[in-house]
């Protein structure tokens, strides 16, 4: 493979100038530019990316930490995240912690700093500790979609209204006369999807309607299947299904065919995210969408901008902490959610 | 972030020992080694991997090209390769080509040999000339899906016997009683899904059995959704849909469905790979299972073998490009194949 330095002497200028030209940096003339660029040409020259980034003090990739790309949202946004990269030039490391905190922390020691000049963090179940040491060392960390805006985590974040879309969920299904519903919660408790579901008993709250019976379920297909059937084997009059996120959703539907109940018309059924499957399920899913290509464009632009500003070097107050908020989540009315008929 | 001039130092020994310690190279005594250890604990060292790949003339990733990432089969394939990659002490770069050609190369070009010492490929639509070229500069290169075991492609590959899994599902229903079967072949006619078909048609033909109607359609859902609507106007008396690949397959469920068609009652449906969601369907479906973890272990291990040997760099004949074949696709009987009701 040729050398800056080879493409420099078949060009006859200095290492510097060839240097300058590929960047776009110092003043070089036009044909001298030209010279250059014919030498790169000629000898089939490729800027060695990874020697650049170390010789600049830099890393070329972006890690974007995840908990399992096999749910299928990850892959999603991992595609919005790497589209975003790319303009920026940044390639993109996946590092999959399989809901470890261990396996997180090895990527975050092996890679931060080194390989990845910043670190993506979506719902990984990291350690925030191990968060906090990687910002430490001088590699910035953005949490990708912070469940709660008005609760800042203390890390640079990309925050999206979980509470409201559990509330424009709950708000459609008792607009369409609803009143017996069950939820399901994709998360323990007071785990990640406890913003969704506070929203979604708002909504209840504000109309005046009863509790809702709850399960706290695997955030997959087969959590929401057994979920839906627990509840409705406590309550067989249940009209509508509240589930937190998309899977769920999908297994709650999976649930009422075994069952023999017809959706919507026994069993009205709701989730949120709006992932690919939500669209090509059938009956096709109602769901509150969010904005999933925007969030990765606000998490990659923001990382960004702390990479460029040594961000973390510095000392900071928690107030300088910085936040974007995404647009809010919307309502995607499909097939899956209907007037209740009567059992 | 401490040096390892800093660990050596703190240490007393020389940073050659401390690397010697760190790589398990040479001759340290038990207690210096021990020292050495505790100097990198109490200094918080981290080794520099793409600094020490640099030095060694080694890239630190592994690139893997996918064609499109949302494909749901890609993902899992990447978490195996993923997987298998951290035994070496890889990382994997996710490309997604977009199903363009020109991203691809332009992925190679700034990647490989820089980036990534080796790259994997799967289906990516990459112009086959780009990759001698990328394998010609010393990078090494290998298909890790090879449809046709008996037809070498000239790249280092594992090869599935993709002909077998169609055959397989073509004989598994007419065992059934199936003899109007209609085909969703999710590739052109000479694409990458031929080797299926042909498969499905020798099955066809060794039974004495009338050739089947097939429709080329996208290798998606919606493709097969698509063609199974168009194959049923066209004989609505089909009792059976192969397609070659499982998300056409679901497509054909979903199709099924809008019809009024009981899956398997009136119209059984038979896929190819045994993807997740082929498991979590409703009836959940029967396929032809691809043994995809073992692929991306055999893949990952050949293209280790490639670069730690140079392969590439030194001039070879075509008769020495190695190919690992993977265990024989099988048949994995679900809910969505039976013996056909005449409607």
């Amino acid at each position: 493979m040729p050398t800056l330095s080879e493409v420099a002497r078949h060009a006859g200028v200095t290492p510097a100038t060839v240097s300058n030209v590929l960047r776009n940096r110092g003043r070089v003339g036009a044909q001298t530019r030209q010279r250059v660029l014919d030498a790169v040409d000629a000898l089939g020259y490729r800027p060695h990316l990874a020697a650049r980034a170390l010789a600049e003090g830099r890393a070329p990739t972006l890690a974007l930490m995840v908990s399992s790309i096999a749910n299928p949202f990850y892959p999603e946004f991992a595609l919005a995240v790497e589209r975003a990269a790319r303009t920026s030039g940044h390639f993109v490391i996946i590092c999959n912690t399989n809901e470890d905190p261990q396996t997180g922390r090895a990527y975050l020691d092996q890679i931060a700093g080194t390989l990845s000049e910043g670190v993506l963090v979506t719902n990984a179940n990291l350690d925030f500790a191990d968060l906090h040491t990687t910002e430490a060392r001088g590699t910035p960390v953005v949490l990708c979609m912070w469940e709660r805006p008005n609760e800042p985590p203390g890390l640079p974040c990309v925050a999206v209204d979980f509470r409201l879309a559990g509330e424009l969920a709950g708000a459609h299904l008792l607009a369409l006369g609803h009143r017996r519903i069950g939820a399901i919660v994709g998360s323990k408790a007071s785990g990640i999807h406890a913003a969704r579901y506070q929203g979604f008993v708002d909504a209840l709250h504000a109309a005046g309607a009863p509790k809702s019976p709850v399960k706290h379920a695997l955030d997959t297909i087969q959590g929401g299947y057994d979920a839906t059937r627990a509840l409705l084997e406590a309550d067989p009059k249940l009209t509508a299904i509240f589930a937190t996120n998309d899977l769920p959703a999908l297994g709650a539907m999976h649930a009422a065919a075994d069952l023999g109940l017809h959706v919507p018309d026994d069993l009205s059924v709701i989730g949120i995210t709006d992932i690919q499957l939500a669209r090509e399920s059938r009956p096709a899913l109602t769901t509150v969408a969010v904005p999933t290509v925007e969030v990765a464009e606000l998490a990659v632009s923001l990382l960004r901008e702390l990479i460029e500003s040594s961000y973390g070097q510095a000392g900071r107050g928690a107030a300088n902490v910085p936040m974007r908020i995404s647009s809010p989540p919307e309502l995607v009315v499909r097939a899956s959610t209907g007037a209740p008929r009567p059992r």
